[in-house]
């Protein structure tokens, strides 16, 4: 096959992660290798938003070491949007636009970064283009700290985030238990529609220092169950530590903020500021009059790219990389994925994907990993999560803090 | 001088910090070496709690690999208390019970490692001990990520959370920015009385990462002024990170929650859950109609290990182990306190401070320290925490994860 010559484009879309900047690396070294085919190298500034309005940073501008310090930079130095595109058969405006630009730019490598949403994205962009005679190579590149893409063993950024709430469960099991007073602590963790990060925290517990207990959004989720399940905790010991997808839902298929929010009052006689876990924290002082913590990781979870996982940093960056080589080779309309061969030692290989088979999928965390009576998770899930998390992120501390990659992220002319 | 034979006594107090621990530590394998002295070495099994109960962990039953690992291990691994004695002169109870207690097991070093409050209760005790012929070495070992004990430089377990809080914000002020939306973010930082934590962030600030705007409980907080400097701030960019203190106070003398809980009912007719940034949070989404996060730190700031100052974990084990030294010398009565030489190379030594003049005491961050328009501290600051958040905790990770130190913990023998 004869090779595409032209621009190459990333964009990013949705919640950063600790990695995507590794990705974002992966592409733009393998791509500035490859001169003679790849004749620019563009990062859409924040997203879709930035393709269209024609804000493409020039990486050619860009050091090299800097590129490199990537890395271990967290947040996504390019910028992200949340825009959704409208489908193409309701509203073509947007769609046209692109392909307008595309060719005002020709842009023939297009790579886009992002979750679910954003595989459907980059699918009906591909359809699109090719129905239009404009010949690209568009792929489509995981991340997300959620984990609930199908057709993948996990997803980059996802490591990274299990790792952050694995040592910080340890770390808050610890001082949970200094004082020799009874105490329940809960600890609101991501994910609107799937366990896969509240469950990392199962690393903790195997360590001996993590949560007695798990409310998933994969269970229905009950006050009774709940509280009957911290009785039975605090019969035996001091202390109960929680976990907490904010995602948890009771049987109606409300949210807990939802369900308080519907009622315009919560048991207590107010209504809601807080998460899930200041509103659970509340119930649990009125109902059994105890000391209660209640702890939100927030954005720290997938930022906090001092903790990052090396598995995680490693595959992101190749993630992006062999989106740069198959693109070289003339796939398109596929995504990047990872297979996992064995672990031990842990070795996947990067397979690709129909776009279809993982647009707009949803993966859930297995029911029959997760134990019955809320406390854990079964031994397939520890397996399946403990090689991810190995290994350090290579950074270099200035002062005691972390040394970030600087980019002069200049935009390149509108023609 | 004589040298006291008899058993030594560790006990804590307060909530814990990532390098108390590593106090126990310096205290522990330092005893340890003057057997022919330090006949027995104790731990108080939860503080002052521990000793009343007559709960003492054999330390001399513990494997050395384990106490050094203790270096690096969050919290309290004895266990500490809240429990505040009353005044002798009022209440000898309590008093009696110590000296019973310290004579049976005849306990001659007692070290109390705490804050401000707990150098006052040690200041009690030894007075107590002296009063009814007691002999015994009583020293008072600072700890507190508050940093507000006078007469100390700085005070260990402020410079782990100091490194925490800068590391987080730097992380925080990334995610912030990654779309291309206004929003305020407000970060809530510990610090009852005084800003130390909080002006810590500084040190973010300072990589191009940190907070726009700092509100410290030693100056006196205005929603009027508050509100202000965040429109000033979004009139020149798209973002607004804030690091907000728990303790500020209005012109009543009223922290946020008080005032709040107060009127019993808050500006959008419903009273709180949640802490000052949620508070905050709503006033300005309300005010100012932008999208708004609120972050807290929690028990995090004080239970991060893995992002210990290295400084600190070897200061806090010297104060421990000179602790040892001291007494044996026939010190008592004083706190080993922490002098700087000079910062370049920084270089500090370990004066003794007499009790009383620690004792209630609270060190305030110098009012010309922070900057009149919010925005920050001033060099000197900068020059005073800078070389506190250097090098790294010597911490073995196993499957990505830290590994803690795991003791025996036997209780002794009740007599």
């Amino acid at each position: 096959m004869k090779k595409l010559k032209g621009a190459l484009l990333l964009a990013q879309s949705g919640g950063p992660t600790c990695v995507i900047n590794s990705t974002a690396s992966g592409v733009f070294l393998t791509a500035l290798k490859h001169k003679r085919i790849i004749t620019n190298v563009y990062g859409a500034k924040n997203g879709i938003i930035g393709i269209l309005n024609e804000e493409f940073y020039d990486i050619s501008k860009e050091r090299k070491k800097e590129l490199k310090l990537l890395k271990n930079t967290p947040s996504s130095l390019i910028g992200s949007a949340r825009l959704k595109l409208d489908d193409p058969d309701k509203n073509k405006t947007n769609y046209i636009k692109l392909l307008n630009i595309f060719k005002k730019y020709n842009i023939r490598y297009f790579f886009y970064n992002g979750g679910n949403d954003s595989m459907n994205t980059v699918y009906k962009i591909s359809k699109f283009m090719k129905e239009n005679d404009w010949e690209m190579r568009i792929l489509g590149i995981p991340k997300t700290i959620d984990n609930d893409i199908e057709n993948i063993d996990h997803t980059p950024g996802y490591a990274s985030a299990a790792r952050y709430i694995a040592t910080s469960f340890m770390e808050i099991y610890k001082d949970s238990i200094v004082y020799n007073k009874p105490q329940v602590t809960i600890v609101e963790v991501m994910g609107r529609d799937s366990g896969w990060l509240s469950a990392s925290s199962i690393l903790a517990k195997e360590k001996g220092y993590g949560p007695d207990l798990f409310y998933l959004p994969e269970v229905v989720f009950s006050e009774k169950t709940f509280l009957n399940d911290i009785k039975k905790i605090l019969k035996t010991k001091n202390n109960c530590l929680i976990v907490l997808s904010e995602g948890v839902k009771y049987s109606d298929g409300k949210y807990i903020t939802e369900h308080y929010k519907n009622l315009n009052i919560d048991p207590f006689g107010h209504s809601q500021l807080g998460g899930s876990a200041a509103i659970l924290a509340q119930l649990v002082r009125d109902k059994l009059n105890i000391k209660v913590k209640n702890i939100e990781f927030s954005i720290l979870q997938r930022s906090a790219s001092h903790l990052a996982s090396g598995v995680d940093i490693k595959e992101a960056f190749n993630v992006g990389r062999l989106a740069v080589i198959n693109g070289l080779k003339g796939e398109t309309d596929k995504m990047i994925s990872i297979k996992r061969i064995k672990n031990n030692p842990y070795t996947v290989n990067y397979p690709l994907v129909p776009l279809e088979k993982v647009s707009n999928t949803e993966r859930k965390l297995p029911l029959n990993w997760i134990l019955k009576d809320n406390t854990g998770l079964t031994k397939d899930f520890i397996d399946y999560i403990k090689p991810l998390i190995e290994g350090d992120p290579k950074i270099s501390y200035k002062n005691g803090l972390p040394v970030y990659a600087k980019l002069k992220l200049e935009l390149i002319k509108k023609r």
